[in-house]
């Protein structure tokens, strides 16, 4: 980031200028179908927020709906478990962007069971895979930890996704049985899924999003209440993974054209960190060709844009 | 970059003490011997300078000894390139991480000849066809740029290492025919490689590689002499890029550990950009099992986590 | 086969001495120890018969010994939901060489969960899902059909052989997850899992095996007893896939220096069918990298040369 | 084979009326067009022709036309060099299915420039160097082997073709430097291309490739003159590999519904061999999506099916 970024008299005033104007795109994208709970929200909805370190938060729209934050919540479950594993967690996932157009079991296989970082599903699985091997009761767990960052206990997981996510989960089952076959899952697979998409399917508005991770751009200290939520050195690693494989395939060109640690979910939700200075989370349901909300992307990009805010 | 880094009250002794630790560290890696040339190279040489953004330069070691840059020479051409040919240059090269073990040609193959960067060998062959085919002198217009940029005239080639380069070219001929029979090299394959290794053969030290970077740490300005290098947007592109896929497969891992963009090549050489700051240049022979100097690694790690320069 | 190969004048004879001159071989290979009720077997046995579809059966060392037959069950199979499901069972899966060094999940992904063939893993869990949803007690239609075809009821299943396949079924489990979320399994995963592990755990003697394959050296037709058990053209076809894909990634070289229809199991059996004479069936535990029984290669490589038994 | 196909008492009636049924086939395939010479053919030619080991040559159609027989001038190659250099020759090309979907430059980067089979174009080029390296004028030589099979000097090469081909090459050439990066040739590149298209530009009837091969369904022993052209087991290690790995990817389905060793080529031939039996060729320019001849492939399938000709 460029010394102290513009900080605009209103920014409020800026979020809904930006809303308002990424409403106006034409239609594009669509909600993500492969689960039919996700299918049925609402496609319009669009929320935007940013939390500053100082403690403020600034928002537009939909910004105090709820909304499923499906691979968002890979960040929290990598920080419980970089807390609980400490560096061997990075023995049994790497932190090189992956280079594969999907969430592939190609990888996977040559790699021999190591997934290429936390922020596929192979990678997410590991670490779901720590926390089940570490919890008596890892789910609950999960959820009192987002509680924490998130500074409320008004969060909850939506029971028709976390349903409808184990029923579709065929795909992360072949993954999760594909690294048990190297031994690189410890637990038993179904107890793993089933964490996983509990995690996948805890509902959060665009502000308590913003909120939950600003320990991240504030080297680990959570700055409301000072709260030591993981090491400076962790925080950094995680916002260099979020730089590089964030936001799937998409995670170089968003770096090319943002230059901000990101990290989206297929429920429509984006969440960009902005070292020292704070976080903006936004959430519009339609999604592009590489599972990124098409809003929520135009209104990061203008954002950061004309806030000065990449870090390169 | 969390505010203004600490300076040291003395840089240069700074410098010395990281290099002497480098120095004492136990025999690692191996000079790359692909080509005799460059496994000539006497291997226990090292050299380590810091360009800042105010114009100053301290170093350590060999840092005013030239070295053959190698693949850090494909800043110089992507920087040339994005000059002649905007945003159109996208459309030949993509800007996300390759995740490929290797320099491979399988993802050329998938994508249908649309290298997925410009630091991989297939992408730096599509920026060398675009100058080939706009310049009548590219070789000669090459050699001018890095000039301009490092403020002096005597920087050469080194034409052992050049007819060296090809000779031993066959796998980077591969990848320029495979991409000819997509349609995405123009020019004649002979002329694009020779474009290709003169660039790479290209001798500077340290020193020299360090000033030449300043502008991508200075928004696209030269600082020393005001000269716009390119824009402030193309600044930020290029560090992005740099920061998910310049250190080849270990470029997650030096986010991770590190957290700056930068470009290393086989003849030993590393140039890590510092947004706002300035410009580190190491170089020591010896490689890792990634391309990298084990030893140009180990002092930029050391240097950065002392200063505090992770752009995250 | 060209014309009526050479009857010796003592077919036992010529296989005797075959058996003795494997056993004079160098030590090579190694026993299947995947699971550790294979890795148990004695490693030194060894069979060796031959049934011509005059329904006599010659021969060898430990030829009534009963083995694990392992993927030789694939051929069981297949026939069984070839009858079943006539020509559609070829949109599930299809009669492609593989090309893989391994039974691998890569090719399952590119090519959409449709198995390259039937004797790989992926394609005989199709299969077996086919076998599971036809039959309301699959496992017992495939014992029956089995000692059908090997005109006796002295053939079991080994069940610690059993057990322990499903303790250590995590690839398969994986695979076969992978198809379903493509929609090509049809049955619950656990279901086709438990027939797939039944079917390899039968065990049969090599004058057991050799018999129940002739109907595929006598156009589908049980030499025997005159029992139709497929179709002339089916015969023909499973012996076509057998040519190009039995025996692992060494069926482009069985073909080259055997030239017959075969199937290889990790328990040591191959099956090779000689069209209009008969079948061989020889079995020795000791493995070659490919998962080929080094004694059992070397068996019937040498009575096929010296009958002249090659199709080609 | 089962034993002697039925001989219709009037082999030549048969063919025409199977190729006279192939020409009211509804309108299939697309004449190949990556080089202009071959797009230019007249797309509705037809030709049939079989070569029976008694030396008697039955035909219909456009059997005395000549076309570019391209991929069928494999075989040709193949047997020249493995009577050059005997079994050295499978150490720098293997005999196994290749399982891709396309000529693919994938498998030859896993396989360390080692190509799958000779019959893959990276297989043929490496055979190509076999021939540039042994013989002063390889061209000539190849030419000369392929009249003599075909009993008459009137073969010639198209020169448009062979400069079309020289133009249009570049994947070729990608292959070719590829393997020569992992030091599997050894002249030079374009020299192992020039052979390569002049072999593949070669002209001949339906008639002529027909009798050209006899020697490989007559144990490598051309019946009319009596001279040996290879050996017994060279002929069916020829065959074996034509089985497997003779009909681009489409090989496993000719075996399974064809049953004959095979080799095609994109100027529409077909050539099928019948061991003890003969030779049919088939000629119609208009291409499948695997590159196979789709009249050609009608013919064949029929002829096959009615004289009972599988060797399986």
């Amino acid at each position: 980031m460029e010394g102290t970024p513009k900080q605009p008299s209103n920014l409020s005033l800026l979020l809904q200028s930006l809303l308002d104007e990424a409403q106006q795109l034409p239609d594009a994208g669509k909600v993500a179908d492969y689960i039919p709970a996700l299918a049925a929200v609402a496609p319009d909805q669009i929320g935007l927020a940013v939390a500053t370190i100082d403690g403020q938060v600034h928002s537009a729209g939909d910004a105090d709906t709820a909304f499923s934050i499906q691979s968002v919540s890979k960040i929290f479950g990598l920080v419980q478990a970089m807390n609980r594993k400490g560096d061997s967690l990075w023995q049994r996932v790497h932190m090189e962007p992956s280079g594969q157009p999907f969430n592939s079991i190609v990888q996977l296989e040559w790699e021999h069971g190591i997934p290429r970082n936390p922020f596929i599903n192979a990678g997410a699985l590991v670490v779901a895979d720590m926390l089940v091997s570490h919890y008596s009761a890892s789910k609950a767990a999960a959820l009192t930890f987002i509680r924490r960052l998130a500074l409320t206990e008004q969060i909850w997981v939506d029971n028709a996704v976390y349903h409808s996510e184990k029923e579709h989960g065929n795909r992360n089952a072949a993954l999760a049985y594909l690294m048990k076959s190297f031994g690189n899952i410890e637990a038993e697979v179904p107890d793993v899924l089933d964490h996983y998409f509990y995690q996948c399917s805890v509902e959060m508005s665009c502000k308590q999003l913003a909120l939950s991770l600003l320990f991240l751009a504030n080297r680990g200290i959570h700055p409301v209440n000072e709260q030591s939520i993981c090491s400076r050195r962790d925080a950094h690693r995680v916002n260099a993974i979020l730089s590089t494989s964030g936001m799937y395939d998409q995670s170089g060109e968003f770096a090319f054209t943002v230059g901000l640690p990101a990290k989206s979910g297929v429920g429509g939700g984006i969440a960009a960190i902005v070292p020292n200075y704070g976080v903006i989370a936004a959430w519009s349901p339609k999604l592009n060709n590489f599972g990124n909300s098409c809003r929520g992307m135009h209104m990061i990009t203008q954002l950061a844009g004309q806030l000065g805010l990449s870090v390169y």
